[in-house]
């Protein structure tokens, strides 16, 4: 049977590229793959791919969750925060490189306009307020349907005549690079995540991740403090904190946190069982390798010998002998 | 002299509706007004708005700065964070009303595309999904653009039939209502702050919330914690907490935090004090009055009176009057 | 077979009451005894009692632990702190009543030097500064041999002319009261607990009490506070916290601890997996019933069916059922 | 005018060796010392002395607070912390070194009965038990005073035949040493501390110390926790923590608490405000210089330099200069 993955289309974003980079790497396989080949879907938004993923089409679904730049992906966060249980099954991380394209012939003076999705606009502007400080600028629905609106191809003319996005969408529609690496941050890097539906979660390797969202019992002072008390007494780092609204009312946040370990591992049961008692609910968004594939060491007293010592030391005492 | 309030434009926008609030309240007489009148001068980007307050040419800035459903506004928070000091004065809150208006006949069956902003768009997903299932979305700058671009008088033909916006907008340009409250959190609101060249701070009304951004030294372990704690022993309450990416790499975070009190306040200035010792930097953005109104009552011995006792106390062991 | 008990003599200490008590309550069936019968053994000192206890001379001792006015009583921390280990069963609180007592004929002008334990003289200062300022002090081994010394069956004549005790010992020995409650705080108590070879531990009554010893590995700044946040994030109440040297140097200490719970309670057991964790070493001195049965009331998420229920969630997670 | 000094009588106590180290060091002209010369006084007991102090008899009085072995001394603690406000100018360590001392031509096989102080007693035991395992224990009101009774001048026949004390107390009294350290822990150290009347502290040396005595509002779960906190925001670190009961009821405890740095350090200055504002009473028992002369390093953020820092820091702040 066909497996089916889905990404943040058209062809020619970041987001295909880490789905490529996902499908090349020897970690999939302890994914969702199955023998029967397998097929790239591109999706129109997150909401849709994860629609999609939920509703049995696709079988995972690459998304972009953050950027080192622009932080969290809303549209992400929210989407796997409410709704039936997705799982988390693996991160990509991509370097995010602009260029600037144009159609064969056009020269940067000749560019009024620039056609871009606005998360890169924002990451750009350095270049463009010296470059083409009186460029307007014209929202799209993705980097790569900015470069779809220039190729030949296209049904109708754009109102632009320059694109920013991935050097391979530039190649996708026969566009001219102008310039290359006009992002302001060059060190930018956009973390995907391989979402699956739930009832699975990757084996642990050792050097892992965990991503849940926290909804407080009540928003009393000190509230975020007890929080992270759950995972400091148990020596369990956080690599990622975003307060994110509930939508409820204003000043009502959930917490999607991202830490070190993995579920199997005992001292990230016990943080998950001491969050699970304290707060109204905590959503379980997977255990899956470090894109980086580097291990935490654990502080002293919490490594997984520590507490399986610990467990011994506690039933000893439970059955008198001490 | 003219006072200049820049804001989002075009006209129609949320963004202008909070700054109409503002000028229309007693309030900000107490912020930049002078006597000579005042003129409202539409921005394309926060970016730009902010640009623009720096360099002298608007005397405030009014910016989005946190929505109900959405979270912190990115280029808000970042524009803050970073160049020359600016500072918050106040606060206003608008809730967040969608229509959908089309060019008068026009009608609901005959909408195949509706253009908005990327964030109106996030917001009305329940309803198109019931009402246009098959209508595709064309991003604009912002939702009164949309909205101006299906005015009469607009320039180029607009490629969708319907706009997405306040209510404003719509009258603003001559459309038709076709449907109300179309939002899918009915209790949304936006937050805007009114933001001005740093160098004066709004007076203490015992009723006021301020704004920072905290860097850490480094990333250890815990390091959340530590900052949280320094506002927890002066029983300083925490009303928003976001952490945004420095950009310096992924997983380098700052934290922009809104508290209550003000920095005239006894209990906040030692909480001030405290962060600026352990953190690398501190960003100040200013106290100013909280848009609600509500005093916050100080935990048990943190009140002003609390702290001047014991500023008394420890003079008095420090002449060994004791 | 005869159960043995220890306590601190001679005949009409505070701790002869205090054992009887023990004997007199239905509870100490739980205890060690058994159906041969029982043996009341004075011992002269808290050293000397659980040396015997070790020894197998004894089958339980009832010793002093703790005294509302003078704190902690060294001699039996220290003896449970180190060699081999002991547990205990129980507790019984006795109010300490002292009377002033002198062989009959006596009369308080003619005392001129007064007999009773270094405890018993600091707790009646305050009468003896009214009443007797001019007498001398003379140390006995207890209370209770303070007043033998004025028996007239006494083998030796005593430099002391009355002694201070319970009234018990006066009437043990045909002593005549010349003044009763003559202590400076009416509302004195002291804390006995009766001690047994480890091997069992009292079960569990839903008002428990939990005794520990821990010994820091370190003993770097903050290493206490590192400490009770483990009693805190399983909201656990300490009763009792005394720091004690360690006798390896000035400043190094170790920590007695008594916080409510049972060692079978999942809060309790967790948090003891935590401080063994931590620690160089928990020294586990038993769980048992409190004095005055009365249950604590679990902060919210911390009862046992928090625990029990976010055990069952993590087994969920952990085969992929969530 | 001559000063006169209290300490633990009679002579050659392990008090008066730390009377005379104090005196012998030019430290103590920053005490109480004047151009008239001094006395030393002898006192009964630690109450005695402090009475004396407080009544004007005394300008000071060298007492023990705390022994490596046995803890804190309850009496001084005690003593300390209620009735007129005494300060601590200074500490002296004393190396504790019994020998066990007789009346010439008795040998060790002659002695049946051992007087000595009961602190004393309790740090001889190991080698009582090898060595003298059935002699009985004489109980005296201190170890010079066990030494006293063996004196040929002495009017009562002791009814003991050695004593265990200081070396000074036998070469004083013309007693014979039968063995030297004999104690069961060779380091022991007791810790004694110059008292006066308050109303004037020792200046900072930079390797200062203070104390204080902490009541809390009320007992409730994690009082200790967030007292605790006040140091830790502040980078104060505790070298010494005491439990004592307040005598109110048992359970109700009040921390003594022994810390780094002088009420003129910014550091502690604001820790000593906070305290006392979250405290019911906070008792200053005085500033002074470590015995050890070691400047304990402030952590990161916490030195004075940096105090003074955040407090230019806020004070621009405050007056809009950002």
């Amino acid at each position: 049977m066909t497996t089916r993955y889905g990404y943040l289309g058209p062809r020619g974003t970041f987001c295909e590229m880490a789905l490529q980079a996902w499908l090349s790497s020897p970690t999939h396989l302890r994914g969702v793959a199955s023998a029967g080949g397998l097929e790239q879907v591109p999706c129109s938004s997150v909401a849709q791919a994860l629609s999609a993923l939920r509703a049995g089409d696709l079988d995972a679904a690459m998304v972009p969750i953050e950027n080192s730049v622009e932080g969290g992906v809303s549209a992400t966060l929210d989407a796997l925060s409410v709704g039936e249980s997705l799982v988390i099954l693996g991160e990509v991380l991509v370097p995010v490189t602009f260029v600037i394209g144009v159609r064969p012939g056009v020269a940067l003076a000749d560019v009024r306009a620039v056609g871009t999705h606005s998360h890169a606009w924002a990451q750009v502007r350095g270049w463009m307020d010296a470059q083409l400080p009186e460029a307007a600028y014209v929202p799209t629905l993705s980097t790569a349907a900015a470069a779809a609106g220039l190729d030949g191809s296209a049904t109708e003319v754009a109102s632009y005549q320059a694109f920013v996005g991935a050097p391979v969408a530039a190649s996708n529609h026969g566009l001219e690079v102008l310039a290359t690496d006009i992002g302001d941050n060059p060190g930018a890097v956009t973390r995907f995540v391989l979402v699956a539906r739930s009832g699975r979660t990757a084996p642990p390797t050792g050097a892992d991740k965990t991503s849940v969202v926290l909804y407080q019992r009540d928003d009393h002072p000190g509230g975020l403090l007890e929080l992270l008390e759950q995972f400091a007494t148990r020596g369990v780092n956080i690599s990622r904190l975003e307060s994110r609204p509930t939508g409820a009312a204003m000043g009502s946040y959930c917490f999607t946190i991202d830490f070190e370990g993995h579920v199997a591992d005992e001292r990230v049961g016990e943080t998950l069982m001491g969050l699970q008692r304290v707060c109204a609910q905590v959503r379980f968004l997977g255990s899956y390798p470090r894109a980086d594939g580097v291990p935490t060491p654990a502080p002293v007293g919490t490594a997984e010998a520590d507490f399986l010592r610990a467990q011994r030391w506690l039933a000893e005492l439970r059955r008198g002998d001490f």
